[in-house]
This record gives C-alpha cells, structure tokens and sequence, in this order.
C-alpha cells in the first residue's frame, strides 16, 4: 500500500469511528500514543478520562509492549481496577507486572470480591500474591474463599453481597431498610426473600416493590419462574439458564439450601461470551488465543490442530497410495480426485456446525436425533445427485470419458452422504462420551469425508476404467 | 444400536436431565408425548405448567410435525404468546397456521409492544395480518409505529413503555410517581431523568432510588457512563455496547434528541446470541438455518456454498491439471499433493477464524493490523518450519527420496506463510469494502491455499525432479 493510500484509509477509519457506538476510535488512539511519546500526563488524563475501562483495556491490547509499558506508568495512579477486570488474560501479568505495587494495591480495593476472583483465577503465583496481599483482610478472606469453589463453577461466578430480606416483610420494611443500608451492591435488580433458616423463597423485583403501596406483603409481588442455582453448579450451566429463561439475576445456595450469593447477568453474558468465542476457536482448530498473544504462543496453540490434521492427511494419503497403478494410467484422476474430498469437507463441516450449535443450546436431543440424522442423509443425497450430475458433465466435457463423468458422479453422491452422516454422527457420539463436541469433530470429519472420497473415486475408477 | 443399548442411553438421558438446569428433561417429554398420544388435555396441561415459554418452545421444535400439530390444538387456549416469541423462526409460521384464530388473537394481545414487532417481523404476510387485526387498535398502531422503522435498528429493538421523570425531582416525588403510576414495565431498571423538551439528561439505577433519602435530587444519583442510542443505529452496535460497557438498559432518542423506547439487556442478547450464531454458521458455509428445517430448505441453504466450494476445488484442479505430465512421471506426487494442501487449508482458516473475530469484537484496528499480519507470518514460517521437517522426513522415509522430501518441505514453508497472509488479509479486506468477513473469506482463503499448495508443490517438483 501507498503512503497517500494508507492515509486514505486511516482517514476512512477515523470517519467510521466517528459515527460509530465505540469511543475509541483511531483518532483518539494515535492523540493518546502521541501523549505518551511527548510524555504530557495532564493530556493523557485528559484523553482517557471519557474512556470505559473497556475500552482502555481495549486500548492497551492493541498497542505494541513497549507502548503499553510506557502508557501504564506515564498513567500512574489513576490506573484503575475494572481495566484490569476487562484486560485480555493473554496480557494481564504483564500489565500487572508493569504497575508499580501501590497502584496495583489501590486499584484492586476498589474492585468487588467476584471481579477479585476473575481476576486473580488465571493469574501466576507472583501475580495472585501480590494481589491478595494487598487486600483488606475481610476481603482476603473473601476471595480465598470464593476461589475454594471448584473453577468454572456458580460459586466462582457470584458476588457475595445479597440484598436480602425476611419473608414476612412489607413493602416499606423493605424500602426502609435499604434506605438505611450501608454498602447496597452497586448493582441490584431484586430482593431476595428468605425463611429464618436462610433458605430462599422468592424474590421481588425493585420495580415490583417501587410501583407497590407501602403496606403490601413482599410475597405477594414474587417473580414467577425463581430459579436458583447451587455452588457447585457449572458456570455453563448458569449461563444457559440466564440466557434460556431471560434472567437478570438468581441467588446462589450451599448444600444446605441456604443463600450465600447472587450471580447477576452481567457475569452470565461474560461466560456466554466466552463459550461462544471457545466454540468457534475449537471448530476451526485454535486453541485459548487472542490477538495479543505472541508468536511464540501462538504457534504452541496452533501446532497441535495441525500436527492432528497431517496426521489425517496422511491418512488419506495412504489411501491414495493404494491406487497408484491406476493413477499412473490414468493422470486425470489425480486432477479431479481433490474435488471429490474438497466437497465432501464442505458438506461435512456443514452439517457438523449445525450439530455442534444444536448440541451447544440443547436443540438436539434423544428426541429428534433419529430425525435429524435422516434429514442430513436426505440432505447430502439431494446435493450428492445434484453435484453428481454437474461434475458428471465436467468430467466429459473435460477429459472427454463418460466412465469418467459416471465415477466421479457416484463418488460425489457417495462422499456427501457420508459427510451427512459424520457431520451428525461425530458430535452426538462425542458429546455422549463427554468430550466437547467442538474441539475434535472437525478432525474426524474431514479424516472420515477425505478417506472416503479419495476410496469411492479411486476405487470405482480402478472397477471402471480399467 | 441395538435396543437394549438404546434404552442404556436413553436412561443416561434422563439421568443427566435430572441433574440438569433444564427443566425438558427426556423423560418429560416422552409423557407429553404419551398425553398427546392418548388425547388427555388435563395430563397435558400438568406437565407443561412447570414448563418455561423457551421450554415448551424447544419442545414443538423438537417433536416432529405431526406430533406439533396434535400438541398444539389439545393444549388449546393454554397457549402462551412468550411461546410464539420463543419459537424458532422456521416453524413460526407453521405453528400460527395451526393455531385456532381466537387463541392466536388471545396470545399476541398479551405480549409487550417490542415483542409483537420480533414475533411479526419475519412472517409471511398471511400471518402478519392474522396477527395484527387481532391486536388492538392503539397497540396495532404502536407496532406498525415500529415496523416503520428500519429493519436490524434500534427502533425496531425497543419497548416503547420507558419510566421518565423531570431532572428536578428528588427521590421521594420519584417513589411517589411510580407507586401511583398504572401500567408500569415489566421489567425496568432505571428511571430516565428528562428535560423540559423530552432530551435526556441521564438515568438513575432503582437501587440507588430505593437506597437514597426521600429528599434527595436524583440528578445527585445518576450513572455514570450513560449512553443513548438513536431510533436508526443499527441493533449490532447495539448490542456490541451493552456486552462492551455492561449495560443493562439505555433510552432510545429520535432526530431530535427526545426519549422515544427504552432497549435493555434482554433484546441485546438476544441480538447478540443470533449474531454469534451467525458467525459461526457463515465460518461453516451454512446460511441461516436451524434444525427444524425441512430438507428442502436445509439443501436451498447449503447448496450455494458447496456451489461456491466447487468452483474454487475446480481452479484447484485446474492448477493439478497443468502438471500432468510431472504427476504422470512421479505418481508419488498424485499421493503426496493433498497434504501441502490441507495443511494450507487448516493453517488459513486458523488465522481467519482469529481475524474474523477480532474484527467482531473491534479488537483488530488500523492500529494494529500490521502487527498482526507481521505475527502470523511469522507463525505460519515457524510453523511451516516444523512442518516441513517432519513432511522431509516422511517423503524421505516413505518414497525414498531427499529431492522429494525437500519439494514437500519448502512447499510447507510457502503455503503455510501464505495461508497466514491469506487468513488475515482476505476478511480485514473484506471488512474495508464492506462485506461481512464471516461469510466470504473461508471460500478465498481455501482458494488460496489450494492453489499455492498444488502449484508451489507440483511446480517445484517439476523443476527439482524432472
């Protein structure tokens, strides 16, 4: 690219910025870098001062290490603790590393203990140290405590903070008591109402009770459809509940039913969110990876999909190898035989992409799995005679041999049947002897669809044509 | 399988149902079935009471047509207008068409204003005025109001009921206001703080309402960060804010800067759920489509990217078919050729999938988009690299043949560099001039790597062997 094109195109991206719901576009970025090169903190202040932690968490994942480790100090003590929360995990102890230990220390009191415990989780020792260790005592105990829960679990994922309240109360008991409470969560959607042994047996919505007169019962105003989800309880699990039943926020129990805290959808969103993010990086055979990882990681996160894969290759390279003999007498068979596998891995993938999404959000189950598997058999069928007929045509016209057209339509019908079959059949089988269906379908498929394309074309050559 | 094996399976299912968050356990369903079976509307009822409107919505999604059309007219005048909205877009129209006139009227009227909109939006027009002569006049005019505004905007995404109050109150006249207003949300979280010309000034969470003096401003309260969407932004800005900022409602304002809907976290997620979903389906090559399809639709929405898929397999030919004289002397390169090129394939669409969604989540930026390429060349060298090595080995190994073995080896090196530079410089162009990455870059990148993997291999044997 050219210098004036360049410039064309960074004109472009300040423009889409402009009108864009993202605050940080590219022009704030290059005026907050310039500060940092002339080192003008009041500008820098002044810059990141409109800026979500978010988005300079964002900011810090973009711009190269050296650039990074400049901003932080030259930023100082107004670094505060929700960048770390938002920052990419990738490059939160180098980030950490960089902050000088009294700015960490005051930048993580300001954070509520589940955003502690985030944080920290994925940490090194060094890092989780210094952390905890400056800490408020009370606190300490609170994050050691949330983090005895199992990872990926409810207990993990809820705050301990419960705005909570007998269930004989009032309306205005209600409203009294938190108006006199001190330390309310920042953010709270309901009361949850519990019997004197702690147990929870409702909750109100802050809506219900503000829109109530003073003198109703909180119990009358319970939200239909309460659900709540114990410690123990996978964070997966929790995630698909919120976004299945459309809830903003459920209490946590121990194994004796008693309230101990409150999972709000902000914490589900970030799970969905991840899992969505794992499952597209699985199917495409990536491991954990972001952006800022280096090259060094990122290529001990790709080599083994690819090492998998070349083994796979090879697999179909042997099968290959069988038909040596007839390849050497026919070379057009080696000009078309990539066709064959290439179709069948597409209708393969496709098919597996759908099943592992139905699989993820619990649409495919012992009830229609007999079905689907018939309508991705009909499926393959119906493209397989339809591909059949268009590269039976190619093959005469190309290389002048009906036989030809004859076989490498055959393969093609049997391949994407075949690939119907794998596409469906691999995850559900997966799935049911507990491996993520997303991590290693993908693989299998195309192992499945290659040596199967490569055998039928091959082989039904070899019976025809010689 | 053989039965026994079946009913093994089947009662894990139920096992695992059990344990689960999901109330549609299989066991469940089978006697919903059974009632269905038997005519037994009573049974029925009972068993779908417990059930969520996204549960009994999965359920007519899974049970096959038939079955859906019994289920439906025995539950009669029980069915719930959530559950249309619930429903998979596939059968929506099939399931309105089975429902009777009068329960249909009786469902829609139920539902909240931006909930009709998503349920009518995607119908065919038979369905839409079914829908909307049964709803009354003011909400008939309340949606259509809605329907007006474009597709995929925000407009179309809010509620129109917001709670507002003018910037002048204090806490107390806020409580007052609710307690005596009819009609309040269902759900709601803050109160919109207005001016005297309907503009926003901010908003005030009902925590902080509830937990503040009766005497106190409200505009002492207001969040921080408060944002605003206009009636025409697009709904995946939209919903890209709420998951970037951790929003739970903001008001939506028309040209003139004055409150007109509220959106909140419910409809974001929604947004963004069909959005990953979509990513992912488009990274596969599948159109939109869900498993409730019939295999009519599933082939419509497949066949075109195998169409697309054959194409490029067919230039891949045609690179083979340039060689054929090459092939003919050494058929160990007919046995080989594949690998180079499935190693190509599976390293692009590594780095595309990690492009495509960085591009997404806006984490791929002018700002670091050389640093990125510059990486995953490096990543593809190194990974190349080893690669060849072990490929030299195996040629050598195999075929006997150092020469062979240096072909497969460098040619690893060049298609493996090139399916870095092909992953992420095919969607981040892409994206420059407009089309959405996840839908057309698997087709180049593959193009790519199939084309430089078949003619850097074939080509260098040519010269190195012949």
């Amino acid at each position: 690219m050219s210098e004036d094109q360049q410039d064309i195109t960074e004109e472009a991206a300040v423009e889409e910025a402009e009108e864009d719901v993202y605050s940080l576009s590219a022009r704030v970025l290059s005026s907050i870098l310039f500060a940092v090169d002339t080192g003008n903190r009041t500008k820098l202040i002044e810059l990141m001062e409109p800026l979500h932690a978010a988005d300079i968490a964002d900011l810090l994942e973009q711009v190269n290490a050296f650039d990074r480790r400049r901003l932080i100090l030259l930023y100082g003590a107004e670094f505060d603790g929700d960048i770390l929360s938002e920052l990419d995990e990738g490059i939160r102890d180098e980030v950490i590393h960089v902050l000088r230990p009294e700015v960490l220390a005051e930048a993580v009191r300001e954070l509520e203990s589940d955003d502690v415990v985030d944080l920290i989780e994925d940490l090194d020792e060094e890092s989780q140290e210094a952390i905890l260790s400056s800490l408020e005592d009370a606190d300490r105990v609170a994050v050691e405590k949330s983090l005895s829960y199992p990872e990926f679990s409810a207990g993990r994922l809820m705050q301990r903070e419960v705005v909570m309240g007998p269930e004989h109360w009032t309306v205005g008991e209600a409203i009294d008591f938190m108006r006199e409470a001190e330390g309310l969560p920042e953010d709270f959607y309901h009361m949850v109402l519990i019997d004197p042994k702690l147990h929870p047996v409702g909750h109100v919505t802050l809506g219900k009770i503000l829109g109530a007169p003073r003198k109703q019962p909180l119990v009358e105003l319970l939200e239909p459809g309460f659900r709540t989800f114990r410690v123990d309880e996978s964070e997966t699990d929790v995630a698909y509940a919120f976004n299945q039943y459309h809830m903003i926020a459920a209490p946590v129990v121990d194994e004796d039913d008693r309230v101990v805290g409150v999972i709000t959808i902000d914490d589900a969103m970030n799970v969905l969110d991840e899992e969505h993010e794992e499952d597209i990086m699985r199917l495409a055979g990536v491991g954990e990876g972001s952006l800022a990882d280096r090259v060094f990681d990122t290529v001990k996160q790709r080599l083994p999909w690819l090492a998998v894969n070349l083994v796979t290759a090879i697999m179909a390279s042997l099968v290959i190898a069988q038909f040596e003999a007839t390849i050497s007498q026919f070379v057009a068979l080696a000009v078309l035989m990539p066709i064959v596998a290439s179709m069948g891995g597409n209708a393969g993938t496709q098919a597996l992409t759908v099943a592992v999404r139905a699989i993820a959000t619990r649409d495919l189950t012992g009830a229609n799995v007999w079905r689907v598997i018939r309508r991705e058999v009909l499926v393959g069928l119906t493209n397989g005679i339809v591909f059949a007929v268009i590269m039976g045509i190619v093959g005469i016209a190309w290389f002048g041999s009906p036989a030809l057209g004859a076989v490498i339509g055959a393969a093609m019908v049997i391949n994407l049947v075949i690939a119907g079959l794998a596409g469906i059949g691999v995850p559900v089988v997966l799935e049911r002897i507990g491996v993520d269906p997303a991590l290693a379908s993908g693989a299998f498929v195309t192992t499945v669809t290659d040596v199967v394309g490569f055998f039928a074309f091959l082989g039904l050559a070899g019976v025809v044509l010689l």
